[in-house]
């Protein structure tokens, strides 16, 4: 199983193509897409995206992600293998996945060695369908890394800074992801079961429950969500509209 | 064949966790998008969209419907058995389907059996993942509906109120779809075939023919469409836009 | 392998509909979803899209594209077949993957051939469902053209009128593609690798490189872009807007 997650839009031939050109060259993959419609550009959205669904898959899937602003640069291509596998631009996309995944090695993906499987040029500006997309159906139909690429240190991966941080009873927190139902993602797990949250920039402290429906209509709530992260929502309304909060903001939280 | 009709939107990934889900239960299912753009909370909108579906679906299909503003709260997660399955929350989203599939037997789904199979906790917020998808997984690999879910009377479920009602010759209506070309599309089928249609709250009589060029562009009429219900469009416009409908609307119409 | 290009829309039924309909004919069809998003009623954008995702599909494989402003009227329903199959409305759609197939031969679909198989009738407004899928998945399954119509020669065929025209040094070209990001696309291949490109309209002299960040965010540059064609763009920006360019435009060219 291929899952694929990028920003390349519904509408053009990118899917299509991409999609062509892995069935190409492995009939038999099972090709799920996860999102075409990741905000143009927007990294941690899409790393946030894939982690979800690393979190879901069975042992060796294989995810490409194609958020790629750099195609075209000196940016690498890389494999990650773990118990599951990464195919994805060395941009950071990788981070919030990379938790999940229990990594083992990367590569770093030759365009020589690609092209020996593809029989077709590499274009500067159309990676997933020339490279993100053809890897991950030779992974998938069990072509060795070491035959598409060349090994590199783990640590040598670019990560992006998403950690939270603490001073004193006060999280430094960052907007991970807002859905389209305007619920808002923080990048805090593992914070216990507070009673209350305080959205200390905004003066206001919100009750954490279980689901939406325990508040009223248009009133603000924080909960688990189905993510683990802590999230901030408005039942049967938007979070990130009445708050004014979108990816990569910063949000200063206390857990009372 | 697993057919899948949500209101979760394409941006987020709650349709790829959905997805790597069920092929973990179920490696071999073929899963079919059908729609994860209903409109959000639209159980009149979905039913209409899964109606459509179930009626050119193969015998054994499973249908997983996931249009759920109830999640979290008492509303039950149910399976309904006849020549296809449905899968679905008890809030009226079957109505259409049954129609068609000559519906045997219902099971309240218990999430504790579910979870025998899944592994993982249920969410408050997320059943189409938890619960939805993994019992349609479940049953198209032949678990039986009695080791997901406890039997429940047929007659016990919840279903919309979209009969259509009859006073002298006036058609009191529903507008139960309107597409994205404007279409609207009411909730009366077998009808015979009128010469006109009268718009009784509008004062205005259109021509009942076979297909939109049948009229000059910008014209209203009305048509059997693809869909066995009585239709209302604008040849190359929107009827929606024209008339001011919206789904749920109440319509009454005379046929001539 | 069979793809789908439809400007059916995600929201509604229509696709989900298509597909279970080629399943039940054909269980073991993998469908490729190429987009359901062209610009309704734009068979010039439409046969673009289908052309790009031919030169990337496997020998054998069905491509099945409704854009289809004609159906209900006499236009004909054809099967192409060459390396690989088309199944079209007879209007133009074509007229761009028809390049990359070896086109051998042409059948116009015969309804009643086709209602043998399907055994449903079909609608006067939705052939998608009733008449091009079927036919394509009846394609993928070995099912003779012979089965499904009837000869025609292949110059009978519609084609849409966008070979490029020279006067002089000056190309007379049409934008027959603009993507997500504004990326404008032009008729024009095979035309060695210019220095600058002049658009004559505009009074605009512009670098031809390989990729977009090679200028300036809010640069405009020509490539030679993912599709053989010569494409304008801005870094980061929309080329068609900043230039009021869209489908269909006429635009004069100097290469320099």
């Amino acid at each position: 199983m291929i899952t694929l997650t990028t920003d390349f839009g519904l509408r053009g031939p990118y899917v299509g193509e991409m999609k062509a050109a892995m069935l190409r060259l492995n009939p038999e993959a099972v090709i799920v897409d996860v999102s075409h419609s990741i905000t143009r550009h927007s990294i941690l959205e899409g790393s946030f995206v894939m982690e979800q669904v690393v979190k879901y898959s069975p042992e060796g899937t294989v995810h490409v992600g194609v958020i790629d602003p750099g195609v075209g640069t000196e940016r690498k291509a890389i494999i990650i293998e773990g118990e599951q596998f990464l195919v994805v631009p060395d941009n950071g996309l990788a981070t919030l996945p990379l938790k999940h995944i229990k990594a083992r090695k990367a590569w770093e993906i030759d365009f020589e060695k690609v092209k020996r499987f593809t029989k077709w040029g590499i274009s500067s500006t159309f990676h997933g369908r020339d490279v993100f997309g053809p890897v991950g159906a030779l992974l998938d139909a069990w072509v060795e890394p070491d035959k598409l690429g060349s090994e590199i240190p783990l640590e040598s991966l670019i990560r992006l800074d998403i950690e939270p941080r603490k001073e004193d009873d006060l999280w430094l927190l960052k907007v991970i992801y807002v859905d389209d139902f305007g619920n808002v993602i923080l990048n805090l797990e593992d914070y216990g079961r507070p009673g209350e949250v305080e959205l200390v920039d905004l003066g206001l402290k919100i009750p954490y429950l279980d689901t939406y429906g325990q508040v009223e209509p248009g009133k603000l709530l924080a909960l688990p969500g189905s993510h683990d992260y802590l999230e901030i929502a408005v039942n049967q309304g938007s979070a990130a509209e009445m708050l004014g909060l979108k990816v990569g903001d910063e949000v200063r939280v206390r857990l009372i």
